[in-house]
């Protein structure tokens, strides 16, 4: 592993900036705030603006309207938070490029197909018929299941679990502990007791996939359950069986999706939602944290459920009022009706 | 791993249909639209009756009713779901009968005891005084802790861990990521610091329990925490320390029960649940999706909390007015109050 | 593994009780109903007074009030469950002390720096330039990752991931899928796609934190993330990036806390609680269970949200009417209206 350096002149040039002339050495990144003179910061916020002066940042990335009041090296790029981004990129731990290590503590099995530059921790475990792309690394203690494959350039971190015959596309990042086509939860009940459905489906992954520490993403029962290109799910997500998210779709930590629900392209996700079985939801849908959804969403919006935190003691003489809710709208008719009756009684 | 393939006529037999004479080999499950002329498929939900006669299965389970309706070859059985459920068993992927297979990077203490034909996956690590039963499969990477005691044809997938002492019945499957006997959290407040009580208890499990992806039991503090024969445990779900779970009950994904709470035989609780400790839940009561349970139920019945979700504009007004409802309802006790009274004056 | 025995005598020395002379072996600790005559217990809650005189219990923790209603020993403590808590310790399980044990099966790097009395499970995989003080324990099958650095007497069980770069303090126990330093999920929005933000920063814990089974703690995007010293999380929490969490808060299982907010000292959080990011929450905050905390607290105090649980179709006529509820405030304001203009019009 590596951290490299970079003049604040090849920065510029590598993240898209005008042109500037600067030997200066740039190791890193940080905040407005607590960026060294060898870190690069930049400005998204247009709230943070008053902190540019006071940074002791060697460069930093701002809109043009901003050049001037940077007291370091202003590096002017269209959009300081995509370039910002892109730097991230550049100075993360990395792995040198073009070297191939394969622990000899993995336990890979003879049938298994390993492109190049593959990289494999040590105690990893390689099924029978497993395909490995190109410059694929998949992290110690990891189990890739048999008839697995997985894209070029896919990072597979440690201690992550594909079952038999689960397929990622290329370039995903897959993070620990999570659960990839583990069995659907599909049982019948058989006068009583729970009858086991084996989940003959598996799992397909598109490219450019995240998915977080702890994430499971459950097998399909007859068909695959299906992650779209670009998708990005966070930690602790729950996935049923037979799901499919459409492409770019983002999913915040804690959230579960039901069996056979259909999700669209380019919705956002907020954390801690549900969202029920068989449903359809629409393209560009959005949905705030710890929403219940348990309809359909067929015209993209924004959803929420839930109630708004208050002191113990307020919330709970709400909280008991709730449950006299249809009472209360009852009563509310009624003296409409009664008061409407009066005034006709007091004309004339 | 090998996928058997059936005649038309033997699967009738496997699965007590009525007998049908046809050679035509069967090699997997569709559903109706997607099954091909070597899949079986089945009718289960009578709101798709119209695709019988369309699709292009190579046989179909369905009741007498429908006998007539299918292109293909009918096989009449009184229930063609639980038909399928057995179904999906015999074209699951198995491992060949009686073959004995332990990993040579399985780490094994000499003092474990294995039954017969046990399967262990590579860097398995097993515990001293470890009891394993026949026909067990243990996954690679699995870490079983010292003095457990695992049951005739459990399966344990990889990635596993079971502390110390814990009792897994016969006929489980637990998935990936599950954690089993880790501590219940139990803490005495010292005077602002936590003093950890230590959980002298352990878990036991009886037969037949599925436990999902990334699920935790904790350990009991002083007793053992107790999953009882038939449960079935959904992925992600967190159960306390000292819960007891009667037989039959299923828990879907991302529920979570507090310490101590004792649910009954032949519960359903939905997905997202949240059950306080120190409860006790009645035999057959039903909990429906991200309800919070918060008082015990006595008698069987079906439970909800939460509100619909909604547009996100119109949430935010009446969630505003949730934390006025307490004054609500007492402003709609005094218009009646005034009401009656202007009623009772005009009274000649 | 052993299991010690004392006799009551030394029980009292150990746990601060006033002194008894008696030779009676203990063997462990039970609850006053199950304690057998080798067996510790304790009166907590006055409630089980009337527990005292039937149990079998060799040997009972009380205040000095209960002293007469012990029928066999009584141990007279200030405060019989932290005098429990520390006789836990006493009977757990315990590690010969100062006995190394490092498997065979490990895999350590040559770059790794281990104080004494280390121990390493089978198949653990220790990264370059890791640093483990004296008398840790890291379980069979855990990974720590590259850099990291582990406190004094911390124990990290099995299946256990740390990313590159994480530093634990001392005396923390770690459990079973827990995962610290996963990238934060940090994405910027380029056109549709979304672009990774590396995340540069790690995560920094403190001493006597509790991470339970399944926890997952992100790294920082360019800072750390921070748990204070003695922090207690329970089971599947989901920490976000450059969350800062102050010294001796507990969070109940299946919690979540977003980027970069931050929770007070000496708060306690219960089970399913959300807390969005960029927030502040005040020292001493207690919130209840499944509350969805979207605003700052900065004054401390205990807060709710969400609605009580209800039988099913009670629940279902209140939550429709919740849909309602800005239009019945006004409707209640009209009828007030009217009614005070009637009353008015009333008056001679």
């Amino acid at each position: 592993m590596t951290t490299p350096t970079f003049t604040v002149s090849e920065l510029a040039s590598l993240l898209g900036a005008e042109a500037v002339v600067s030997d200066r050495p740039i190791e890193g990144i940080g905040t407005l705030q607590s960026a060294t003179e060898t870190q690069l910061s930049f400005l998204h916020n247009a709230r943070y603006q008053q902190q540019l002066s006071a940074s002791r940042a060697g460069a930093i990335l701002v809109r043009a309207e901003h050049r001037d009041a940077v007291a370091s090296v202003a590096l002017v790029v269209a959009d300081p938070y995509i370039a910002y981004a892109r730097a991230t990129a550049l100075f993360c731990e990395q792995q040198d490029a073009g070297v191939s290590s394969i622990s000899p503590a993995a336990d890979i099995s003879a049938s298994a197909q390993l492109g190049e530059n593959v990289t494999i921790g040590a105690n990893a475990v390689i099924g029978d018929d497993v395909s490995i792309g190109a410059g694929v690394t998949i992290g110690a203690n990891s189990v890739i299941g048999c008839g697995c494959v997985v894209g070029e350039n896919t990072r597979i971190a440690a201690n992550v679990t594909l079952y038999n015959r689960v397929r990622v596309g290329a370039s995903c990042f897959i993070h620990s502990g999570a659960v990839i086509g583990a069995d659907g939860f599909g049982f019948a009940d058989d006068g009583g007791r729970w009858l086991k459905i084996h989940q003959l489906g598996s799992v397909r992954i598109g490219d450019r996939v995240e998915v977080g520490a702890g994430t499971t993403i459950d097998r399909g029962a007859l068909d695959d359950t299906v992650i779209g290109d670009g998708v990005i799910l966070d930690n602790q997500i729950q996935i049923g069986h037979n799901v499919n998210i459409g492409d770019n779709t983002a999913i915040v930590a804690c959230s579960a999706i039901a069996g056979s629900t259909r999700i669209g392209k380019n919705c956002t996700i907020a954390g801690g939602v549900g969202i029920a079985g068989h449903l359809t939801i629409a393209d560009g849908t959005h949905i705030t944290a710890m929403t219940m959804v348990s309809k359909s969403i067929l015209q993209p919006g924004v959803f929420s459920s839930g109630t708004v935190m208050e002191p113990h003691q307020q919330w709970k003489r709400n909280a008991v009022r709730f449950r006299h809710l249809d009472e209360m709208s009852r009563r509310i008719k009624h003296l409409e009706k009664t008061v409407k009756q009066q005034n006709t009684e007091g004309q004339p």
